[in-house]
């Protein structure tokens, strides 16, 4: 047995998220179904982590485990030739045995795309949130140094699924303006579900001067998910990258 | 009656261009419906050119002459809450009574992207043309730079429409590598029908080893379309702005 490595790619517009469902279209399913095809082998493809319905990802890691010989760039061609044009393979890799895209990963990072203007071009009207509003920035970026560090998220942790240790690590919490956009990166060692949403939700709040100076930290010691803000859109959030030792 | 200048982005892959025909989507005929819809009136909206089938803009010119006295924010307003999402108009602004976006243009620029690697990301895939092999891009630059200046550009013509004068003054012919894409820039005092894309067409035949260097001066002086390359696909060009005195 081989374990593979896949970097993907995908517009989760038309997509119930990454995790499989069913009657629901999600792209584990659509690349497990590839590699079906490809491999002629049922395979079971694990994600780093699940992306919720509609978010995108540049960098999902992925794994699976064949007992087939193709060497790894036919196969990249192959699923790029079946798959739908909403998800690409950036990259199939030769992986340690035991390999594992969700436990192995160190870190992940997020980013969420703000358009603060008028207008949101066509060209981009999938992968942006538009906030026509002013908002007050160097409020928003001093409040997102607040979580910054190791805290327990369950305030930005949505409850739909049993999660005990809601403790997690933000190495980064920076918001830039970049032509007209505002660009919030987050990364951390693991992102509870819904966490980058409600973590942008709030800031939004912030920014709108709907919540005072000082609410981060505020809502960081609530502990319940209705003291922080609203889950931000997820036409806005992608996956950039997961990262491995 | 006041005059009007609209500066419109639009995706073009749903559309079966700029000007209007009967029973098929057009820009034209969506930003008729809705400027109808928001003056009250009917109202012709000529563009500074017509886009082809599929084609975007980035910043396309029209204008129209109207009796209603709406200001020009509300007008821009009112249209982006009515046409369909993947048109926006960017601006509104009075123009002089007898201004006319076609005639008056002195300039246009058409951009057009070429992703040249093994795999094009979801979220660019409706507005670049995918090249994976690779291109003798020094030999595209000097061929370029043979059409900059003032030529009878007939060979580069799609005859559909009678044009009798084909000469045209290109200012600009650059091709640059931006991150993995090739772009091509193009800016002219106007462009033929299919000009654009016959000139990336025929750059492409070249970047490719099709043709040999020193086909531009030799398509140039056969004036005859079937002397160049192909057209290239519509999903690559965008109109990105049309100039004014």
């Amino acid at each position: 047995m081989r374990t593979l490595k896949l970097t993907l790619a995908y517009d989760g517009t038309d997509y119930a998220g990454w995790q499989s469902q069913p009657g629901r279209p999600t792209i584990q399913a659509a690349v497990e179904a590839a590699c079906r095809q490809i491999l002629q082998e049922r395979v079971h493809v694990a994600g780093s982590g699940r992306t919720d319905a509609g978010v995108h990802a540049l960098g999902q890691v992925a794994h699976l485990r064949t007992s087939r010989s193709l060497p790894c760039q036919t196969l990249q061609r192959g699923l790029n030739a079946v798959l739908p044009r909403d998800i690409v393979v950036r990259a199939v890799e030769e992986a340690p045995p035991d390999f594992h895209a969700r436990f192995d990963a160190v870190s992940k990072r997020y980013r969420y795309r703000i358009v603060n203007g008028p207008v949101v071009l066509p060209f981009m009207r999938r992968y942006v949130h538009h906030v026509p509003v002013q908002l007050n920035v160097a409020l928003m970026r001093r409040e997102a140094a607040v979580l910054r560090g190791r805290h327990d998220f369950r305030s930005f942790h949505n409850t739909g699924r049993l999660v005990t240790d809601t403790v997690r690590t933000l190495s980064l919490a920076r918001i830039e303006r970049r032509r007209g956009e505002l660009v919030i990166e987050l990364e951390a060692n693991g992102f509870l579900q819904g966490m980058a949403r409600a973590i942008v939700g709030t800031l939004l709040e912030l920014g709108r001067g709907r919540l005072p100076a000082g609410s981060m930290a505020r809502i960081l010691r609530a502990k319940r998910r209705q003291a922080a803000g609203p889950t931000a859109p997820a036409r806005g959030l992608i996956l950039v990258h997961a990262d491995y030792r």
